[in-house]
């Protein structure tokens, strides 16, 4: 593998340095490195170099669903238009839906990203190929599939952790509403068996929290802690509809978050409390959620959502500043997912890195990168996208990914099951 | 100038469609038109043909102050921040910021954008040169130098209006609580004797609004149409605190009104009702404001925006669809700047047209063109910008703008301003 020499990007919190990579990891980060000891010299003038950004929860193989179904109710949503549609998916489909994600979500700056969904070997495989890392785990919900899905789970922890490095098995209990406490109870079982942090759904609308309030007495965050699951290295997506009490069980559990902005509103699902979970030390991270409920995989736009829209609704122009949305799509975003060696430009950690073009004129003429990065940039300012030390993006192409074949077999998937 | 045949794009509202252009407007909208008719065909497959955006709301040389202030209280980032670097601005970084701001503009698809400004000669003759259709006004405000903003007001008109049919000059009083009921006098008597339109901003924040009622004992909306102000064509910025009666007033009188959904987000203004706007027939168009509170002249983020935040925030998913979006974004706009023949594609219209791309692997396999312009595309899927039949943009270049030069002069006004 070769090593590579970054001359002179600005970095996030430290400014203008080198940043040495060998052997797939960040060797050095310092003002000026020699550049002798590196095979290639990539010049950073006039660009960021930030932590590769991590996409921390999402349906990757609903690339394919993208813009079948906007704008509708929620119920009208899923049971008309998405569990039809997935009741027809072939684990072919989901693998060339998964190309698809990824091949936007690397052209974006993405390296990592979390996913729940049926057939998760394939997204697996997919990952393996096209270099991204990823967190992976097979949807779980009640009833006559439980217990297949479960042995899925084990088989794909069984065949797919630690591949390469790059690929981390999680459980992935769909969420409360579709996981009582007995099945959770399986699920932590496994959890410990097998040594796997968990992803779960929770909070995402006013009524999964009503309805639980009705069943239970008590909402999903106080039902999923008294059942023991938040002992676990766990990460709740979306949590927009916690009390204050909730908040303080995640933050006292370390529970991590996934805030989805763009899915949130585009379902009218609402806004979740993120001034709050970040106050109270939280490490809340950005998700996409699948493509059918967003519409794209831009951790530029959930960065700009997330740094926007709290400052409208609490009327307060200084929360989530520039700086912490950029974290969030990075290091927060690693740390809700269990993941130690990324997120973060830094000696020893896995050299994901995403060079970001600064010289745009819709960047111009401004002094500050963490504000055009979260303000302002879009995906396509992303020159260079590396995971562990392995180019995916050079010069406006895929190296790992034959992008028309995907778009493709996409269309040809999408046909198959939508008609 | 050259006759031009677009074959084949989608175009919004009527799906695949061929629309021929000569001298400057579109001559013809069919399914198939005879391509010997016509000098130069460009192929549509693949692409959608929209009419151009209009950035409704802006000010254009604020782009030199683009991540200078951000994340503030607002009274910080007016009377710490903008304030005093708009008191050194000079004719010469008016012009240059304008076109920084029109380089943008062009290569995100924006065809036609409200402005009011100092030096607004300066943006006019921005205008004029690259190619953009400009609704210009000069900034209105009480004080000692309300005489010299109403002379040059007056002088704008004299000189710019019409201006190869792209310029159309209008008055802009800043706000109410910049310009008390006096004032406005003098505008509708001045609006009445030039025959012009006006532009001003209404109700953006909450503070505003409190002090006019305290001050007049009824709101800014209240006291602009008793003022009869609102007997002119009008455009009203922001809208963001209307209550019920503001909202029949402003319905009623038929103002136009620019939402600038990210401007409001980013500095805590809150979020205008926009759909109750809309169900009451009423124009509202997009806008992106000043870069120094956005930070981007972006109108597909606008749009997302749109499209979003209103289902988020009432929790009803089935708001400001996709198509809905952008119309704001075109049409709508259009009309709420008083504009008659930009804003669709029909025969006898201006010939402001832009192709999106739409094969690029983060709108894929999508089937509606609509859902991927509201919610996925970019700015850089945009491929050509036409003005009156002219290009401005193909081929990733700027056919009007030295972007090089530009990016370099707005640099060297800003080392100027902000030292």
């Amino acid at each position: 593998m070769e090593s590579l020499l970054f001359k002179g990007p600005w970095l996030p919190g430290i400014g203008i340095a080198d940043v040495g990579v060998k052997g797939g990891k960040i060797v050095s980060v310092g003002k000026v490195l020699r550049e002798e000891e590196y095979q290639r010299v990539i010049p950073g003038e006039g660009s960021a170099l930030i932590p590769g950004l991590v996409n921390c929860h999402g349906h990757a193989a609903m690339t394919l669903f993208r813009g079948l179904a906007d704008d509708l109710p929620l119920k009208t949503w899923l049971e008309k238009k998405i569990w039809p549609l997935e009741a027809k998916l072939t684990a072919q489909s989901v693998y060339w839906g998964s190309m698809l994600a990824m091949a936007e979500m690397i052209r974006g700056g993405t390296t990592t990203f979390a996913d729940m969904y049926f057939f998760e070997e394939e997204t697996a495989r997919a990952a393996l190929e096209t270099g991204m890392r990823g967190v992976l785990s097979r949807g779980i919900v009640a009833g006559p599939g439980l217990e297949r899905a479960l042995a899925e789970s084990r088989q794909l922890a069984r065949d797919w952790q630690g591949a390469e490095g790059r690929i981390t098995i999680q459980l992935g209990p769909h969420a409360l509403y579709t996981c009582p406490p007995e099945v959770l109870n399986r699920v932590i079982d496994l959890a410990a068996e097998l040594d796997l942090a968990v992803q779960i759904h929770l909070a995402e609308t006013k009524g999964e929290v009503d309805e639980c309030l009705a069943l239970y007495g008590k909402s999903p965050a106080a039902v999923l802690d008294e059942a023991g699951l938040f002992h676990l290295p766990i990460l709740a997506a979306h949590c927009v509809h916690l009390s204050p009490e909730d908040i303080e069980i995640v933050a006292r559990r370390g529970v991590g978050v996934s805030h989805n902005p763009a899915s949130n509103l585009k379902l009218g699902s609402g806004i979740a409390p993120v001034p709050s979970l970040l106050e109270r030390g939280v490490a809340v991270g950005l998700g996409t959620d699948g493509a059918a409920s967003n519409n794209n995989l831009d951790m530029f736009t959930e960065m700009r959502l997330a740094a926007l829209i709290h400052k409208g609704v609490h009327r307060d122009p200084t929360l989530i500043p520039a700086h912490q949305a950029l974290e969030m799509a990075t290091v927060l975003g690693a740390k809700a997912l269990s993941l130690e060696e990324v997120g973060a430009i830094r000696e020893g950690m896995a050299a994901d890195l995403v060079l970001v073009d600064l010289r745009g004129p819709h960047l111009a003429p401004s002094p500050s990168p963490e504000a055009a990065i979260a303000y302002a940039a879009h995906a396509s300012d992303v020159t260079l996208v590396m995971v562990a030390g392995r180019i995916l993006l050079e010069g406006g192409r895929l190296t790992t990914i034959d992008e028309e074949r995907v778009i493709f077999e996409a269309r040809r998937c999408l046909k198959k099951i939508a008609g």
